[in-house]
């Protein structure tokens, strides 16, 4: 593998997207990361380069087609061929369905569902003319089934998951690798950190998921040969309730 | 039950919308049908009335959360308390992935999801101080597993189905009954006659749903008494693969 | 239909199965109720005939091959043909993984899987040269998902679970209809009554599933057209989590 | 990790079970490998002792609960601790309904669910005092969905997997690692290469699981750090219809 060859991380923010570009780089990719504000990005691409790696941050708001479309055409003339495409954008929130505004039902699948199938389709076209890639959609609790104050959250989660159960069975046969994981319980970020303090305890016995575990299972799923695919899988600590 | 008690089923326009309505107007219920185009809906309120039930016909986009708003202000202002709410709407299209449009996947949503969730949601709202009411959201096979070139449609039945899971967890508990019966067959439509003749020839021997029986299930679902509510269930024809 | 069509309900010893049969005898058939000890029966035959229906008892040990295939001869030849049969028998014991003996493993599988297999075999065999007939099997909260001290109940009614799927999948489109409800809560039980009197205080607000209404169920099943069959569904009262 | 600690494959005849055995033997652990017929292990036990590995064939009949018992009482005696435990026995029949015989349906259940049950409880004793272990049992596209002709076959898979949702759910917060990765696809064995020739000639363009490639999920599985276990994922070719 060139240096050249790159991978993209959309919703490379926090900590579970900037460890799968901190992974993959140390395999030798280019970690292309994305959000909508690049600045946030410059500690994640410090951080990538002084371990020995390549990045490059790309402002984008996913749910604007133009921008993603212009993502890809920058990325594939400017660093490589993508590889492997990782969406990674969530947008957790809890409303009781009487409190749900039209304006964050919208949102949220504009940021859960829509730019997942804008970043797939995308990475669809690079990839098919190559016959390969990968393209993973990163699923939680939510996409396997709705609670009470989910309405919102688990619409645009299951969409997501029908949309990476409808890719895997048409890209599949044409050498694309869809994968589906679906990440069950916190996760060590700063978000959970400051705001559910009680349950960040955890981690001292190892009850909330670290992000580098959950990229080592991205890079894993990147590596399968094309015999032996997973599609979906779940991913939770030993101590999680499900 | 007076003559003023009403129902409504928002996409009134197919076989199935229909034939609910008549289902529940047979009942002496109010059949409250919407649609985008009233003038569509004449036919349907004359049959009712012909068969001595009560209709009213209501030009609804709804899509459009103020138009929602003011056709549940509109029947419980005019007409009377909305016993059962009945989402119907689909929006079966099927692209390969890369020829999806960002229109196209939108609309489906709006139509499919979007507009249930608005339905639902304001369901909900006149129904909860009032302790009781049923509410049924179409599925559909793409609402189970998604497939190749149902990226967009089976992303928002998903996210139909989601909804209709949280709000029954939610509601349930409040008196609300959210049920969500899954189609899985062709419908003796006009549209499967027209497009799929050689499909609707199963017609003859029960091969292809018949919308009055999909009526009475959820007639039935209507009925059920509070200690024994179903929330999901399938309907195919006999000789359907599944 | 005349007196003489018949159906049979293996498991009639607790109130659901004694509903079911009372519902059906009430439309005219003849139930046939099956248990091991028929002495138990005794009572539910007296009061499907004080209320003007018919029903014969039958001992049965449905794990028994032998007693199986000698109960639907008997059936088929004394009574009339079976246009229902209704496998109902449970056996849910809770038990650490560790605390699961051999013989406790075994013996819930042979009382809620292979029971159920054999019933509906012999009910396909009688059933298939007729191209009709109605076969449910009765599911619970543990055909759906395991849990912590499930292991033998939750392999059991999976297993029962596959076979229905299969035999549906299988006998569908030989005009066999085969049915999984799925019991998802307590059933208003002298069982529940006197073991959980905690749990059966919710009755007073219809927290507990009413055996009647499940047989209704059932018997919508039944009359299904075969055009718009029911393959599985959940039950559950409204205060339920699930 | 010393030479002493071993781990267990319960099937260990098939391609599946042999490589699996292989690949924890490479890594340092004394592949115990268990079948009813000793004989047919020493091929395998001497391609890993020629690797350089250390193994030690033992036979047992894993239906028999007697014999389980004793090969674990065996394996922590002479050999060392169990670090992990795979049950990897099938039992892959098609029949139809009315032609599976009692024989059938129970000999089928004893060697996917039965064996299952036994392995997996025997393996809970020897690592529930450690506090750590992994098992995993293998499951089938048989595990997920029943099918006409599968009834025996389906309802064993579905029992298995019950199982390992319950141990999963169990044993997850004591430190053991249950899960239950699923096969859907042909696997490169004789028994395919001789019986499905049409169907083996997808090897060339890796239409068919490579044994060693299962084996290396296996692995991953085992080495996941305990904030991030998978509990159940699917396997299969990229050019598998699912």
């Amino acid at each position: 593998m060139t240096a050249r060859n790159a991978i993209l991380v959309v919703g490379a923010g926090d900590a579970t997207g900037g460890a799968i570009a901190k992974r993959f780089a140390r395999e030798g990719y280019v970690a292309c990361v994305a959000r909508r504000n690049t600045d946030k990005l410059g500690p994640l691409v410090a951080e990538i380069e002084a371990a020995g790696g390549s990045a490059r941050a790309f402002g984008c708001d996913a749910r604007v087609e133009e921008q993603v479309i212009d993502l890809f055409a920058t990325i594939e003339r400017e660093v490589g061929p993508l590889h492997a495409v990782i969406f990674n954008i969530g947008a957790n929130v809890q409303f009781s369905i009487t409190e749900t505004t039209e304006r964050v039902y919208r949102k949220v699948w504009e940021m859960a569902a829509l730019a997942g199938f804008l970043t797939g389709r995308e990475a669809a076209k690079v990839m098919l003319p190559r016959g390969q890639g990968t393209i993973i959609f990163t699923g939680a609790t939510a996409s396997l089934r709705g609670r009470a104050n989910f309405s919102a959250f688990a619409s645009a989660k299951f969409a997501l998951r029908a949309l990476a159960q409808s890719m895997a069975r048409e890209l599949g046969p044409q050498g694309i690798h869809v994968a589906h994981p679906i990440i069950d319980g916190a996760i060590d970020t700063a978000f959970i950190r400051d705001t559910f303090p009680a349950l960040y305890q955890r981690k001292e016995q190892d009850g909330i998921l670290n992000p580098a575990h959950i990229a080592d299972t991205y890079w894993q799923i990147h590596c399968q040969p094309r015999d032996c695919w997973v599609h979906e899988l779940d991913l939770r600590p030993w101590t999680e309730t499900f």
